[in-house]
């Protein structure tokens, strides 16, 4: 940490904003302070030219993190504890958020390669394999979070999204549930998959058959999810229990729920994937599939550092999910 | 938009995956799948090294934003925003997020100075006068979102935040409330005093004294709300309203309402300040005092691109915020 305004603002018990003015604009202070603040400036070895050094000595050491939708409270988190880390280490982070969109990834990852950033996290929308594959053969570590980028030598922090879907389909199905719905993600997506197989396998194993206009695909936006909700709720014979893949999806559905006046869990049961905070506060608290979100960050930091000083890193961390019952979901007709 | 991967792919009829194998590890794929692969590049034109020009050629154009917490949903939201006018404007973005900590500012002004950002967004900490002048003097723009930095120059975008403390005051005074108590932010900031300070004048205007007991501090985060949650409900005659003044603290005082079994608004009514997405999903929906949330983030681009391109620029833009009344708030005892 270097000094700062701050430690000679203590040192002579002055403002902030008058040690600011004495160095800033002298002739706003009087005489005698200004002397006194040079005077702290010396013993506390203040450099008020500091940001002109940094303008002059060139970037900073940098990671990249590229999210893909910093609306989502899940990538929030990630990103915090992806700046714990590097913090630590002495390196910046620099946040790009490609809004679910690919071409926008593409474009965060020339921008982080112009900045040359030693190193990126992110979470793959689905497509830039060969911009990746490029800046791994150009010696840029890279760490692939949440999802699954195809590139080869790349490291990855994931949870294991099969056994997730299968905790929610195994509760719902434990409650009595027949008629099952779920809002999967997009398919192209890991996640997405992932997420829709293991909750279909659950089903079949237990002899439910996965009724084709019970499934749903969103894109992991809330309104996507709540479009999709309002399709299940139109069927003839609508589902008691719905599980969505993602909590923005979860958000929309909700919203369907509230339009349509059905109570939870009495008209349907639901659980969602991913712990937002808000679920807790949710009236009822809502039935989660929780995910490790601090880990997941900072195993993904600690990973893509180990690369970068070149030691030998972990290659593919697949965390546990845990299901957290709260009061969303109950036995069909129960209220 | 350069060609990307995704176009060649289209092109030759073949996944993305192929494509990649086939320019990055050429025997791995048949040589007549190659061979069209290689047409397939050029007839798009794709430029399989664009990222070498990228790591060559040095940093692209980008601005600066440094919010005070990447988990608040406010800025997150705010962040997009940036992002959307940025990008139009062929810019890149580098966030930081400061942690509520004015030290971590400072960390991320010296980083985006190293980055040589064309101008700087920032949710002011409190702190760093001296720093953000310095930036200044040597021409990088300055603007001042949500909070006021205190520095001369730096254009600003904020809310009323006088007035949506009186709305939200005056609302609870007309529902009959007469121990009305507040969770106040810091004081040190500009949002934290104004909010104070526009809420107390509209009980005063009202005849209400509003007493010391009834005024608690948080700091803006989560776990602060809900500590003075705890303290207010614990007066031997705790308030029958609570105004809260931001939605991190919210979050903790809903924690402390459910742990305490009270009932909303029967036992206690809830006003909180920026409309979070999930105060709608809330049972009962909170009332807020509504921000207007993308407005801010751009305004504040655009002031910041005008100021970059040397434009005359707008100075301080103050934003109305809005009562959006829900079902949170009641009169005293009612269900």
């Amino acid at each position: 940490m270097s000094v700062t305004i701050h430690d000679v603002a203590r040192q002579v018990n002055l403002s902030i904003a008058t040690v600011s003015r004495a160095l800033n604009r002298p002739e706003s202070v009087p005489e005698p302070t200004r002397q006194r603040v040079l005077e702290a400036v010396r013993l506390t070895g203040y450099r008020p030219d500091a940001i002109g050094r940094s303008l002059r000595e060139g970037r900073s050491r940098s990671v990249g993190l590229i999210v893909s939708d910093i609306r989502n409270p899940f990538y929030a988190s990630i990103t915090k504890a992806v700046e714990d880390i590097a913090q630590a280490r002495g390196y910046g982070v620099l946040i790009c958020n490609a809004d679910e969109k690919p071409e926008r990834a593409q474009e965060a990852l020339h921008f982080l390669a112009s900045h040359q950033v030693s190193g990126i996290i992110h979470v793959p929308t689905g497509e830039n394999v060969a911009v990746l594959g490029e800046l791994e053969a150009r010696g840029v570590p890279i760490v692939d979070l949440d999802r699954v980028s195809g590139l080869q030598n790349a490291g990855a922090v994931l949870v294991n999204n099969r056994q997730g879907a299968r905790q929610a389909a195994e509760h719902l199905i434990g409650l009595g549930h027949q008629r099952i719905a779920t809002i999967a993600g997009p398919q192209h997506l890991t996640t997405g998959r992932e997420r829709l197989e293991g909750f279909r396998q659950a089903l079949e194993e237990a002899g439910i058959r996965l009724l084709k206009r019970h499934v749903e695909f969103g894109d992991f936006r809330e309104a996507s999810g709540m479009r999709a909700a309002q399709r299940l709720f139109a069927l003839p014979k609508p589902p008691t229990a719905l599980f969505v893949a993602n909590n923005e999806m979860m958000a929309g559905a909700l919203g369907a729920v509230l339009e349509s006046g059905r109570r939870i869990p009495h008209d349907i049961s639901l659980v969602g994937f991913d712990d937002a905070r808000w679920a807790q506060y949710m009236h009822p608290p809502l039935t989660v599939v929780a995910q490790p979100i601090d880990a997941i960050g900072t195993l993904a930091a600690e990973q893509l550092f180990e690369r970068i000083e070149g030691k030998p890193a972990a290659r593919i961390q697949v965390l546990d999910t845990q299901l957290i019952v709260r009061a969303s979901t109950g036995p069909p007709g129960a209220s």
